[in-house]
């Protein structure tokens, strides 16, 4: 029995959070039960290991987690609420304000301090339970969004599942929520398949001079359609927020751009407001934490030149181990037509020179970047 | 002697790109001169390697390249062509046409079939001859960018530098390099700094939510503002090209976004407006070519639970030269405050299966993406 899961738990929607929470829970010994609208999908989530099949024998759930799409979930909350009437019901829907809405309006009022919603900040490129791990939520954000009416006690009991299945428990309001994500999720996949519809114009030869930076940008806008179409639409009014504001500075860029015709010696007004967009860009990505929640500045940025064989970026980290340093990031730098790598390699920025010294003296080529 | 690169060279500028020409240069057998504005820089490319410095008794250059700032390399490539009057004269700012526009200008016309522009794509985050390397130019696109004078021989000379030093040669036209650029680099910049400076806005807890998708799109922000305002000033219309474009397709979507206040079933129309952006950016994206050149979905890439201590990651890229796959790519996920990773392997799609297979024989977690 987990000591911080009300048992036993219904799972409504196995899909891959579902299925993940599933898993995860079951980990920490919490009786999992599954349903969901397709038979199938629950067949497979059963044998896969989310939980076990529901009957009419089973006994009431203490706790309901609907991981339904988001279209349907303040429905299904709804119903919950009615169908088990002494349990905590929450749901795990990627936007919050418009489901808590969407429950006030279903539901019997008297119901509403039992709803609380949630948001595990975790996902994958890939769906489905098929794709489910109980390890999803590891050491990732778990929002906890309690509205004005919840339970005090549904808090604990949602933090408390968050800490039990590794996720760091957040606490805030739905509509924060939903604004938060507008800005760390839900706009970068706007402006990232912005550029990247931008990329359908240049012919084959353009795109041959593209570089990591590219990539790196457009990475997330290789998503699934649907999907998005659904969290946009269902946070729409936060997005909006987020996008007025860059559309206005990219107005201001573009008027500065415009002032600049080929013209040799730019007004130093049209400079200056390329020069804080390049400067106020720096200050905000300086603002994303760490990997482990510390700020980036603790890392230091080794370049290395690996030769582009099978083992040769292994032999690197296999020294590197050797040598007594944690990598904390690696990325690697691709080339067009050649049979070479470079690896920047981040590491704890106190280890750096250790390493510098040693992987050259081990005959590697090391640059700081 | 480099059978391919007219000797002796003469360098003008010896910052990150001049100082890593001239020690790609002589690496290959060719004798490099070099001059700066700044005595204290030229002494120190010298002192690093970039080439030795300039005396009366120096034989002419055959070939000057002018690695100097954008805003003052028109008037050098000018100077330069009056100063020798046999050699080729070239220069490796990152835009062309204004370029050309200004050597028009400022040179004697009968000199200016012994011009030609050129840019290898090649930068580093750091700046200045320190972070110079030799090896910086090594599978990267070299543009070589010929006018309508140009000598046809100068655009052998130039393919001919860029083999030696391990680039790419590319041959464009200066207007259709700096389209190309602005697709490609300069978009892209402006794009992830106004996401970034949309960072200074959200609290700290909101930026706590922030993955590894938020982190790719920013990356590039971190760039040098001094340097973008020469940048985007110098190839001010194309990129407005560009951004213009960006902007409509913007405006669509925020009007779409407008017609889904929170309403649970919005119109067709927006909907459809939210799924053709993500979907014609998942067209763009796949548009960028791989690592070696070839088309993206030539590659597979898995998914590899990977326990973050020293070694863990070295022995999964050992297994996987074992096993007799070529790594195609590797991104390592973040965690928050958790010591356990996700890396991201791409590889030939034709042998994704058996590399499946083979590592979770050998007791890896591993998923499809």
């Amino acid at each position: 029995m987990s000591a911080l899961v009300p048992s036993p738990v219904r799972i409504i929607g196995t899909g891959l959070i579902g299925g993940s929470l599933g898993m995860a829970l079951r980990r920490s010994g919490a009786e999992v039960q599954v349903e969901d609208v397709s038979p199938g999908t629950t067949a497979l989530a059963v044998e896969l290991g989310v939980g076990t099949a529901t009957t009419a024998q089973d006994p009431a759930p203490a706790l309901v987690v609907v991981a339904a799409p988001p279209d349907v979930t303040a429905r299904i909350v709804a119903d919950s609420l009615g169908r088990w009437p002494r349990a905590l019901v929450t749901d795990v829907a990627s936007v919050k304000q418009i489901v808590l809405e969407g429950v006030r309006h279903h539901a019997d009022p008297e119901d509403l301090p039992r709803y609380i919603g949630a948001h595990p900040m975790a996902g994958r490129e890939v769906s489905g339970v098929i794709a489910a791990r109980g390890d999803l939520f590891q050491g990732r954000p778990f929002v906890v969004a309690p509205h004005e009416d919840t339970r005090p006690e549904a808090v604990s009991v949602l933090k408390g599942l968050a800490a039990e299945i590794g996720s760091v428990p957040v606490v805030m309001r739905p509509a924060a929520h939903d604004l938060a994500v507008a800005h760390v999720s839900h706009a970068p996949q706007v402006m990232s398949s912005l550029l990247a519809t931008s990329l359908l114009a240049p012919d084959e030869a353009a795109l041959g001079l593209a570089g990591q930076g590219l990539r790196d940008t457009t990475r997330i806008a290789d998503s699934d359609p649907r999907l998005w179409v659904e969290i946009l639409g269902a946070n729409a009014a936060a997005v909006s927020t987020v996008l007025e504001e860059v559309r206005a500075r990219l107005d201001d860029v573009l008027a500065a751009l415009g002032t600049m015709p080929g013209d040799p010696d730019p007004s130093v007004g049209s400079r200056r407001a390329l020069a804080e967009l390049i400067a106020d860009g720096n200050r905000g990505v300086r603002r994303i934490p760490g990997k482990h929640g510390g700020a980036t500045d603790a890392f230091a940025t080794l370049t290395v030149l690996v030769p582009d064989r099978p083992g040769e970026l292994a032999r690197l980290l296999t020294e590197i181990g050797e040598i007594g340093v944690n990598l904390e990031d690696l990325r690697l730098e691709h080339e067009l037509g050649r049979e070479v790598g470079l690896a920047h390699v981040a590491v704890d920025a106190a280890r750096e020179d250790l390493l510098t010294r040693s992987l050259t003296e081990r005959g590697w080529r090391v640059a700081d970047a």
